[in-house]
């Protein structure tokens, strides 16, 4: 056996190869767009779709081989170079066209955009080329849906952080939703098609225009928040399209596995998901308050408060980033507290980022049993999280998680600071960039600001974070454990 | 059996009255000083000191008991109580004094001495009354051998946040340091008594009036960082008085059970600690660059550059909180460094608080194991650690430390922040109490501020995390249980 096909090297070039064809698919639709609107950024779309495909179809010829069943190796392998590679390739029409300076801002909005962080280096927007602005959307719709495979699939099968608790969600045998990894995956897609399309639908019927509809469909439900405009929803007058884009959001953080159920009838089996509960808890108890003090201190209406308030606090702990307004304007008060939201995450098996619902819970009931074993040292406990056991495994990979969650912003945020950024940017650029959320705070980076004035450098250590934020950091980092090569 | 013997209340309260004794007799010194100086405080030094007395020997009048072993509940009573009553008796020359306006100030000071914080709400220290000066020494030097004895004996016993791994290090078969667990006590308590010693004799020699030498050996071993100047360190000219200093706060933070080796010769034993190691590793990481960057940009001497790096970075890290400057003051890009240093910590069995070296080493250890055991999942593991095996419940332990810490420091920081601070004041504060270090971050609380200006409920938030961070969090949450109180 060649060196290479140990790891299954040929097996992942496979598929990078369709992966490829997939997105040389994706980028003809802004192609077609620009070419209709008579754009100067026409020739870089072709160029880009000409490469991507020509590299997937060659990637594809070259490496047929005989399927295997994955082995975890060529799983992990697949897994990390599948975003490296799109992330590479995403930036194409970003490095060809003029509408970016340099390559760290293509590859930074590239990759902010595949892994729907929605952090931007573009301003402009409103006049930006309509084939520009449907590729980052696109892009966020594509790694939207990509999260959510490798969050329901892979990262069970790979035991990722405490993910091994949802192992047999796609085949549990008590309920049986779907037969096979397949049919479940084709079940999400089309789940994930329908949730966009009744979006644009709501959308236009709100106000927007078609293109906007789309775009902003593509980024709600990806929990991206990249937007067509420089004021991000602010743009837009009315409660209906922010009353939209809250569904949006929310839709996208929910467990999808769970969308199966509801579509199959069982309702109870939606709304008793213990992470969609807690979400939801969660966030009345932390809009409710923010909302009555809002409209206390700034003389608003409660109602127009209290949708200010949850569309800002679902927009970050969805991870998504759309801004109606500068949250960090509202006074002191609330900054501090939108630093801990931007680490919160949705639930899992959504397209969110950040922590995530289910690791807060494990982490309690963890941390709970510990307590009581600490007084009770002979009591026999059964830790278990909806009816699964949580094992030791599964406690110390959901803990791991959450060290190396923390210990990486700490790290990007030294080393941010190390770069010049003021305190209130360096941290929260840390935060936002590990959590894929996309907006920080504070003047530079906030929802009013832009990524674009940050030093080269310091563009490309917020790459790193969201590439490793969202491969869940064991996908990268088994790949720098010289063992993972040895045989 | 009554209600209250269940939990050994009796047990508790008849140790209560020895601390409060003790307590009563460290009064005295601080009584004479200020008699002697004819400083207005001494009737409240008085006062505090027959009510401490009095209360003491009450509770050890009317709960003398047989003495039994300690269960594992009366521990944990015992331990949380005598650091909670013993911060209000500590108060007691604070509140009745003129010194502070409030019973919060009084408390806030009485906690920031006797956890080591070093925090302080008062000002103009250079002409307050030598008395009040040695009492907040005095408070700190005592609360640093309560914690040395706490972290060796109890909180192994106890099983605290992983600190079992430390269990039989006074009894060890294979070292046999000492016979008994008192034998071994009167050996710590003698080594810091000397260390102090020591310094008192440095720093006299480095040009410090006894007095304040006296104040500052109390405050540098017990890695607290009270002083006896407004400017802190700062105040004294030369660069001895800050290398003895800087000798005091590492010798503080070493782990106290290692000095016993050190005593009897085996000098490979001390050196040879891994937490010792890799603090001192850490430090000199850090260090070196700080220098070599502040000798750049400002133009310093590299000798000078040296010393203030050094100074502040141990100063931080080893949780005293003593400043020659103000640091925050160096620029932009050292601020997110303090912020990240602030809650390291020094070595377990040492005066330092923080998340501490070992703890580091363990989460390395299990988070690394983790990342093989993804990709290496038929690997047998023996997760160890100086020799000992890392078992599960030592990785939760550990783990779930750290997920507590992290979590108060979040809900401080926002808690901080609804009252109004602004973020990097909220969020260093909070990192700052949580783990004892002192001084926070910003014009308000950094090195060269003081908490004062905060408002009441800032400061009762932070007496809380201070507590909290002392007792490394599961000591009082486990009173907080309901099932702790139930048979």
């Amino acid at each position: 056996m060649r060196e290479g096909e140990r790891f299954g090297v040929r097996t992942v070039a496979y598929a990078l190869g369709w992966e490829l064809v997939i997105l040389a698919a994706a980028m003809v639709a802004p192609l077609a767009v620009d070419y209709g609107a008579r754009s100067t950024e026409t020739p870089a779309f072709l160029a880009a779709t000409a490469t991507t495909l020509f590299v997937g179809v060659a990637l594809i010829l070259a490496c047929r081989a005989p399927r295997h069943a994955l082995s975890l190796r060529t799983a992990f392998l697949m897994t990390a170079a599948s975003w490296l590679v799109l992330s590479g390739f995403a930036a194409l029409p970003f490095i060809l066209g003029d509408y970016t300076d340099t390559v760290t801002d293509a590859v930074f909005e590239a990759v902010s955009a595949l892994t729907t962080t929605g952090s931007t280096v573009l301003s402009g927007l409103d006049r930006a080329p309509p084939g520009l602005l449907l590729w980052r959307s696109l892009l966020q719709w594509v790694g939207g849906i990509g999260i959510i495979v490798m969050a329901l699939v892979l990262l069970p099968f790979l035991r990722i952080g405490g993910m091994q608790l949802f192992r047999s969600e796609s085949s549990d045998r008590s309920e049986k939703l779907l037969p096979t990894t397949a049919a479940f995956v084709t079940h999400i897609v089309a789940i994930y098609a329908s949730l966009t399309l009744l979006l644009v639908v709501l959308l236009t019927l709100s106000g927007m225009s078609l293109f906007d509809a789309v775009n902003h469909a593509f980024t709600s439900i990806a929990t991206g928040g990249f937007s067509t405009r420089d004021a991000s929803i602010g743009a837009f007058s009315g409660a209906a399209i922010p009353l939209v884009l809250l569904f949006g959001m929310l839709a996208g953080a929910m467990p999808f596995a769970r969308y199966v159920a509801l579509v199959s009838g069982r309702w109870n089996l939606f709304w008793q998901d213990r992470q969609l509960r807690l979400l939801l808890l969660f966030l009345t108890a932390v809009i409710l308050p923010l909302a009555l003090w809002l409209s206390l201190t700034q003389q608003r209406p409660f109602a127009d408060a209290l949708l200010a308030a949850a569309f800002s606090v679902v927009s970050v702990v969805t991870t998504t980033g759309y801004a109606t307004e500068d949250y960090t304007l509202w006074g002191t008060p609330v900054v501090s507290l939108f630093l801990v939201l931007t680490v919160m995450g949705g639930c899992t098996g959504s397209t969110s980022g950040g922590i995530k619902m289910f690791r807060f819970q494990i982490l309690w009931i963890v941390t709970r049993d510990y307590l009581e074993h600490l007084f009770l040292p002979r009591r026999v406990t059964s830790r278990r999280y909806a009816g699964r056991p949580v094992t030791g495994e599964v406690a110390i990979g959901v803990l791991s998680f959450v060290f190396l969650f923390v210990g990486s912003w700490a790290l990007f945020t030294v080393l941010l600071g190390a770069l010049g950024l003021d305190p209130l940017t360096a941290i929260s650029a840390a935060a936002t960039a590990v959590a894929n959320v996309g907006p920080g705070l504070g003047p530079v980076i906030g929802p009013s600001g832009n990524f674009a004035s940050l030093p080269d450098a310091a563009k490309w250590l917020l790459v790193l974070a969201m590439l490793l934020g969202r491969l869940e950091f064991f996908t990268l980092l088994v790949l720098l454990h010289p063992s993972f090569w040895r045989r």
